[in-house]
């Protein structure tokens, strides 16, 4: 057995789940899809260099590939089944490998989501992961389905994870920053919160639905195009959390909602006789038309200076 | 849209199929999977430097990448449904690109795995490929069910791969073998045949199945440790090419067969009373005890030299 095999012996403990009807060992897994559901599959890979730095912890490292995985599940709709993780690492480096398998044990039993097969190779380190779900038939959210009248709502609050992303960067060494609120920002970047039961529970309401990976403003862009209307946000309607706020100032903070990423909060679209799901907020409508208003430039909106 | 999200698209035209409801562009894709059926999964990495080098044309390496993960679909029994594919590169480099495409266009085609979702990431060059197929309920082939008594089965003939990489990797320049032979041998490297049908067929009648990936001896050595017995396998009946034999002569031939990989043909057992499936032949027995016999010392198996 070679030290790579010990690892997948180790993963294999996260492996068992009420739908696993067989996990890592044999050829492939085998599992059960509920009857009468779809079957809902999303593939994302974290690279070292791209998405996380060598001073990034590995318990982050692999929650936040598991997590932002799972977002896919979330803006569908999609009750989570299971996941598949292809790791390639230069050598085996113990402590990485412990934590990276402590965050991804948080992370698969948080979400529910038994890791039923793999491969672990050699090579430059990175991660993809691969997670599937279920959702009734003809129940999934899409981005397409917005329709002129329709609420636009946000859950939680955005642009926490890019602040986080710029305080890890050590982009305000030296600038008086509470520390609760560093901690508070810098978690919402590690350990972003995929909101699988708000999707879920949109299942029938939601006209369209996605989850904010890219900003407030490129992600509300793609319902735009894919349902063929004018997505019109109201900047004052956009949730910011106090620490971002207090760390960030006003119009920074705004800025880094309309255009920073990674809050994986879920944006969606509600007819107007539709109840406000808790934690979400109106943050504007839908009209006629093309393209993403917030009533502000391109330049105020800061995208220039953040991309 | 980046140089990448352009990637995306080009190969979206791969990710129509019967099953697929929903295919690239959306959060996450969705499929059908047949009532009263297992979903079947598998993931597998291919990386530079250790699956494939900077001379292996591209198509290859996307053909691979999916006959091998393919593979083990065939190993449980399993019709394919579709694939997603993690894509890792350091830069856009079309003329790789487009061997890469045209390598995947035709095994998704020939397996009728429609890739219907992926992550395409700056980083080194890497593809992970999550193959995912269906069979009806309980009759999944595993690796653990052989029994004493049963009959050792093979498909197609085993060795050639391995010694199409040597071809490759030039170990054999000056020495005189035939060019049809050469061809042969680095095409059955290059595009491996998944024997998908034959593991369909073998459904309700082999004990266990496995895809010879890692060599005769130690793919087989899986199915004893599994299945708690021992595989005894008469050398002399061992499946070995013209081809092979021409360019390797008996013995070396041999020792490819039984301790080179990549071949992904099928391993198998059988009921005594079973016929044997076109295309396959009986390599020995099921007895009581453990590990495989083969008839030869470790060292005459040369395991040693090619490890």
């Amino acid at each position: 057995m070679s030290e790579f095999d010990v690892i997948a012996r180790y993963f294999s403990s996260l492996g068992a789940g009420r739908r696993v009807e067989l996990s890592v060992g044999d050829d492939a897994a085998a599992l059960s899809v509920p009857p009468d559901s779809e079957l809902i599959v999303s593939t994302d890979s974290s690279v070292l260099g791209t998405h996380f730095t060598d001073d990034t912890f590995s318990e982050h490292v692999g929650y936040k590939a598991v997590a932002s995985a799972a977002s896919d599940l979330a803006a569908m709709g999609a009750e989570p089944l299971a996941m598949t993780l292809g790791l390639t690492m230069p050598s085996v480096d113990d402590l990485w490998l412990h934590g990276l398998s402590q965050g991804l044990a948080q992370a698969c039993r948080h979400y529910a989501l038994p890791l039923v097969g793999g491969d672990t190779t050699r090579g430059p380190l990175a991660l993809t992961v691969t997670v599937m779900g279920f959702c009734p038939r003809g129940q999934k959210l899409l981005r397409s389905g917005a329709h002129v009248g329709d609420r636009v709502c946000v859950s939680g609050t955005l642009g926490d994870a890019a602040f986080g992303l710029s305080l890890v960067q050590g982009k305000h060494r030296g600038i008086d920053i509470d520390f609760d609120a560093q901690e508070y920002l810098v978690n919402r970047l590690s350990f972003p919160l995929a909101r699988i039961d708000l999707g879920i529970a949109l299942r029938g309401l939601a006209t369209s639905c996605i989850d904010v990976s890219d900003g407030l403003l490129q992600d509300a862009s793609h319902i735009a195009n894919a349902s063929g209307c004018r997505l019109v946000i109201h900047q004052d309607a956009i949730p910011l959390s106090t620490p971002l706020i207090e760390a960030a100032g006003d119009r920074h903070a705004l800025q880094l909602a309309l255009t920073g990423g990674e809050d994986y909060e879920l944006l969606f679209t509600l007819p107007a006789d539709c109840d406000i799901p808790d934690g979400t907020v109106v943050i504007g409508s839908v009209e006629a038309g093309e393209g993403v208003d917030c009533g502000l430039t391109l330049e105020e909106t800061g995208y220039d200076h953040f991309h």
